[in-house]
């Protein structure tokens, strides 16, 4: 049981894996990496428990099977191999080879090691009866804008997660820790409607995994107590570089509390930026915040927004150029959330003030849908 | 008082100190960054009580006097400021102003900061009686080569320090934990003869502000206790860009054991080779071995040598070119310890054995004087 496989292609689609497999785990299964020959690709696979991960090379094989391999001497090696090309041969061990450089690894038995269930790229199947179809693009952004806004407290544990609703009305998704929310509104129409919450930690490794995939579409399917992810890959990876990824990653039970009352809809004060000045600006003078509330001020005027802080070290003050839609106000916020709240925005942004102590909203400049984000001010 | 100093001269100058001061102390003044203004010059200083630095920026100034920042306030500050120039304007407080920031930060009084006493570059003098001139390159070197192989332990103190051997022979660096040694040799003879040993963290310190200084010639002052260094710097800091540096290191107490016989001087092999693939090699058939000796068996034969390793995951093997002279043998090392050792060397490197169980020896492939290591084989 051989195959051949172009090192590059070999050490980019292992990186993948890396992230995913636990150097220590309780499992001590889930310390080895799956590799399996079928009879047009090698399928590398791998899981901790909560984020299962295949990734399968189209390439030409001789024979067929399903072998572990302690997966950290594993990982190391293949980064630092000589050769271009890599040939594995299965038996009672694994033999590498690579230009000057062999070995042999000892392989483990495949008893007790989970089966992992993917989605078809096909169309639904079970176990994942509801299946969409959506941008990679867009999708990474659902899942990396509102990210931050993800509760690290043990307390209300649905907040560490990140949910996403599907809808006929689009897709959106939902992150808060109870102090500040964010949103992004996808309107594209979906063909099922549910709720479901990703553990955090979760949505970082589909965000690193669709980002290493480029353009192209990705099908998101449900079934029960776990979200999976296909790309439709390439055809023939040795030429194209490109293996085909599936993803399944376990949900959180339960939904966020209604959270459509704490978005204000009413807003006396609109002030519009350019982001990164505004940002630069807020990061020094909240520099010499209060180090507890990390309190900056700001003084919304007539074509300028004068920010300022004090705090033991000392006190700071800059002013940034807004255009003003409304009346002149005073209004305090915790730095680090405006600053998060910010964090996904380029070019212009715009703070919509619905009063001095009820919540604010951070928009882009330009879109109705996309990401939103609510920042509640401080009480002055 | 007031100066005005070029953002980018501020802010490359203070990140050197940023290294220095510590963010927590038992003695809260360290964490106070110095600001002195002569009448030529701002001078920053600030110490950890191991390491004193100084920093003098020859500028135009107004005024005169010493006084203490909080210092990790003004480094986030000066990061990140709008402007190309910084003003500081000195009074009960420092008001610090750039493009469209102000702020004005608390100054403490410096009562109870310690006196800092740095060399003079113009000889030797009090407190630094002996003095000499070195090229800051070749310094580098004697420090960087060597400080791998000090200990981490706390058995053996003096094993935690670089020893620095001036003499009328020249200037000599060394590390060792008591199971490997590291030396450097510089053939410039020394003004004055003396041991002293500069704690490892220190010569971390030196080995950065000194990489910071490009070429030129360094003074390196001893006086009770002390290691003191300084650079000519340039005329006119806001033309050139660069400052005067003045360090001072406390020093350990002791000097190593006699070290001179372990050092092998019969060698029956010479193996010659390219340090990269060799290193390589080590590096890959290194993931297969023990994990807990770290063993690669070393087959030295005509024209090559084959290294091997097997542990619990399996084995592996790979062989190199060499070029012998001798017979051919077989010997072991930690892995470790040999990749450290060869760790300075790039281009050809030669390993000099003494027998399969006594000590090697690591040089680069041409030079007579420069680095050596002493490697101890494992018992095979």
């Amino acid at each position: 049981m051989k195959v051949k496989v172009p090192k590059t292609l070999l050490t980019e689609h292992v990186a993948l894996l890396e992230r995913v497999i636990p150097t220590r785990s309780s499992n001590p299964l889930f310390t080895y990496l799956g590799l399996a020959l079928t009879p047009d690709a090698l399928v590398l696979f791998g899981t901790n428990g909560e984020v299962d991960l295949e990734v399968r090379l189209e390439l030409p094989t001789e024979g067929e099977g399903r072998f572990l391999v302690p997966a950290q001497p594993f990982f190391q090696l293949v980064k630092s191999l000589p050769g271009d090309q890599v040939e594995l041969d299965f038996g009672a061990e694994l033999s590498l080879s690579s230009g000057s450089f062999s070995t042999r690894l000892s392989l483990a038995p495949d008893e007790g090691y989970p089966e992992l269930f993917f989605p078809s790229l096909e169309g639904p199947a079970e176990p994942y009866p509801l299946q969409t179809l959506l941008p990679v693009e867009e999708l990474l952004k659902a899942l990396s804008h509102v990210r931050y806004a993800a509760s690290n407290e043990e307390y209300r544990a649905i907040f560490r997660g990140v949910q996403l609703e599907f809808s006929e009305g689009g897709l959106r998704s939902v992150a808060s820790d109870g102090y500040r929310l964010a949103l992004y509104r996808l309107a594209k129409p979906q063909p099922f409607a549910k709720k479901v919450v990703v553990p955090a930690r979760s949505v970082d490794e589909m965000v690193r995994v669709l980002k290493g995939m480029g353009e192209g579409e990705v099908a998101l399917a449900l079934g029960p107590g776990v979200l999976g992810l296909a790309t439709s890959g390439s055809q023939g990876a040795a030429a194209t570089g490109k293996g085909q990824l599936r993803m399944a990653v376990r949900l959180m039970e339960g939904e966020f509390p209604d959270y459509e009352r704490v978005i204000p809809k009413e807003f006396p004060l609109k002030a519009a930026f350019d982001v990164e000045a505004f940002r630069e600006a807020l990061r020094r003078v909240s520099v010499l915040s209060d180090r507890q509330n990390h309190r900056v001020d700001l003084l919304f005027e007539e074509g300028r927004v004068l920010l300022s802080a004090e705090g033991d070290y000392g006190k700071g003050q800059e002013e940034v150029p807004v255009r003003l839609e409304g009346l002149p106000l005073a209004v305090a916020y915790n730095a680090r959330y405006l600053l998060e709240a910010l964090s996904p925005l380029s070019g212009q942004a715009v703070l919509l003030l619905s009063g001095p102590t009820s919540p604010s909203l951070v928009r882009p400049g330009e879109a109705a849908e996309g990401y939103q984000a609510v920042v509640v001010p401080l009480r002055v």
